[in-house]
């Protein structure tokens, strides 16, 4: 052999190899994102995983286009990256066809990300995401469809009322913060904005240490932590209220009359992509503490295709990633029931009698009937136990008796019945 | 805005940004391949899209380890790679639970792969390809049933017979040739099977002039070039036959004993990858003269469990490209009508009504039916344009009437009448 150096058995760092059982997971949650996706007249695309690097470099903010990014060069000289989010090729692919399109857009797109990060709990390097956007909806219509969207994915997964909340603001009222209340510098905006971020991560006494450091004295200080209180209620009291403000209010009102569950508005959602320009949500596993990260957000982002020196297009949109879902799920025990998903199983005794069991196969496959075939003729007994150890409900024997009689033996493997039966018997009595 | 440079709207060189309409096209090649593999009982698995650089070196042959790997140096100094192919991500897979996994395996997975080519037709740098694999099971049976596969995908995808044709041979001929026929050296059989595997690509005279440049003389040439022509006749005459050799000539036996159409006996395929050790193919459009590559191929490997020094392991699979499928079946209009696929559009003409046409659009999604629902308030003939340009088949009206009422109107687009219903009454008809 010419193996030189040993090779690993393990995948890279940070992903993941998905056996089949994994895989049926992912697949119930893939499956239900689109379904749902779907039923809300959203349609499907998608973008390379490759992109130039600039494009990150731009608006999704310090964290993923410098640190997480997983940037290189090609053959050709062409500085690229993996993707860590579709949003700017979204507004890549909208920006190239804008005249074209007919709007709103309402996609969707089920995709693999790269992000370099320290594996952990709810965080890969390798992961899967969600995103659904609309664009092209100035008015909160857009926002409440969407957080109608989540909540009926919700629904679909089984996860109780009781262990999930969104927590919702907007970006409107975080510059209001920093304009009218704290009165702050432009400079210190962004620390300030990561420090809100982390709020409810940090023990109080270090969030002031924290703010203090940043530059806010006493007083600035006492009005934050003020403001980080704040119910929908202090929002109304505001005087001069801007359209993002109002916005906001009306969200509220909106999700009120509509009865939408689950959401709450909390003024220290911010979300650290630089890109966002209203609404803002994260939703959060409220039963239990084994997840305590968000599990995803999204938000609204007018001016993203500004960067491609596109008039503003109004947008609003999430992405919702695979692991933290898993993770949660798991928490619940809301998995479904994994099995080895197969309707029939063909035994073979004898390499004679392959062609017509191979036959037999392709009429039960023709009828729509998930068959797997013994491929290595051995004893029935052994065949039998394999049948049973997958869980397959039902037994296909093709004896010189049944291929003589034009008949095949089908076996309940439930009941421990066996009846002889032609083939048109045999495929009604498995459908 | 702070785009210091230009960023560009067109996508990485040899990618593509995939529109809705575009997606439901992949989505029916994706959709036929999952299901066919369903009902051969094959299960979904996944592995990472970056692997170590070092995986691809050992078997994969010169040209995808070298010339086309997209290879780079993470963060963490760790030299890894898109992987352009899937064989030794799945033999990693099985290396490292071999004990625990019942066999045989039926896998199949549809992925993105990389490879730094020069974008043509039938070739991108990012492309899809459906990978399904069996592995534990000796026989030619393995063979057969994904032979079965194939065909059955072919007759899902309405594919006329006459357009295409599995080319099949045997690496066991390919060592018969060499040792028993021409007895070259060990050192230009690389070069050789290179030569054979563009036999087809080559004039005559290029050809010929190509292998006397490897060193073979003119007996060996013309021994060459008759082999080049033999059919499965010719390889029954062969004495000496070793396993190899035998389950090729009784594999097409079994083809001819189960009817098994457009598979034909083609000495001269060999493919390119180094592991395989058997039976080998590859499927070529034979009724057109756009797609002059082969469109996919496979083989057997029963060695590549080696390269993690663990014991052989019998395998035979396939790699089905997405971009040169998509071009033969645009080749022969294979590809169905791509429409927008939503079942009702609801109308709002008033933003005061969006809260009842937001609980209708609930209703309507509960019953699983497809709903787009209008989000900025517009005159009536603006959205039955829209909804006429997009084929949507049925509308739903909200009026101050209907609310009242507790109904809604429902308006059929094609026969151009409407209806006053109850919501009930409303999404039966829409079923």
């Amino acid at each position: 052999m010419n193996n030189i150096e040993s090779l690993s058995k393990q995948p890279y760092k940070g992903t993941a190899d998905i056996y089949p059982l994994d895989m049926q997971v992912r697949e119930y949650l893939f499956g239900t994102w689109k379904k749902v996706a779907k039923k809300f007249g959203y349609e499907e695309y998608d973008a390379p995983l490759i992109e130039e690097a600039k494009l990150y470099k731009v608006k999704s903010g310090e964290e993923l286009a410098n640190n997480q990014l997983y940037s290189f060069t090609d053959k050709g000289g062409r500085e690229i990256a993996l993707r860590p989010e579709l949003t700017p090729s979204l507004a890549r692919m909208v920006a190239q066809k804008k005249n074209e399109l007919t709007y709103p857009l309402r996609w969707f797109n089920i995709g693999r990300f790269y992000r370099y990060e320290k594996p952990q709990r709810g965080r890969t390097r390798e992961f899967f995401q969600l995103n659904i956007d609309i664009l092209g909806v100035d008015s909160i219509n857009a926002e409440i469809e969407l957080l109608q969207f989540i909540l009926t994915v919700m629904e679909e997964l089984n996860a109780p009322k009781e262990t999930y909340e969104i927590r919702l603001s907007s970006r409107a009222l975080l510059d209001y913060l920093f304009d009218k209340i704290l009165k702050v510098n432009e400079e210190i905006k962004g620390d300030l904005s990561r420090a809100i971020d982390n709020y409810l991560k940090m023990e109080k006494s270090t969030f002031l240490d924290y703010i203090k450091d940043i530059g806010l004295d006493k007083k600035q200080a006492d009005d934050l932590i003020d403001f980080l209180q704040w119910d929908i209620e202090k929002v109304k009291e505001i005087e001069e209220k801007n359209k993002g403000i109002k916005d906001l209010i009306e969200l509220f009102e909106q999700i009120k009359k509509l009865g939408l569950s689950n959401i709450k508005f909390c003024p220290y959602i911010v979300r650290g992509l630089q890109y966002y320009t209203g609404m803002v949500f994260e939703m959060y596993d409220i039963g239990s503490q084994e997840n305590p990260r968000s599990l995803f957000g999204g938000g609204r982002y007018d001016t993203l295709l500004e960067i491609f020196n596109e008039e503003q297009l109004p947008a609003f949109g999430l992405g919702w990633g695979d692991v933290p879902t898993i993770d949660y799920l798991s928490t619940y025990n809301l998995i479904p029931e994994q099995n080895v998903d197969i309707d029939v199983f063909l035994v073979l005794m004898d390499a004679s009698a392959s062609a017509d069991v191979f036959s037999l196969a392709k009429r039960f496959r023709e009828n729509g009937i998930k068959t797997r075939m013994q491929l290595t003729p051995s004893k029935l007994s052994k065949q039998l136990k394999y049948v049973a150890k997958l869980n397959i409900p039902w037994v296909a024997i093709l004896g010189e008796e049944e291929i003589k009689n034009n008949t095949v033996t089908l076996k309940n493997m439930s009941k421990q019945e066996q009846y002889e039966l032609t083939v048109e018997e045999a495929i009604e009595r498995i459908k």
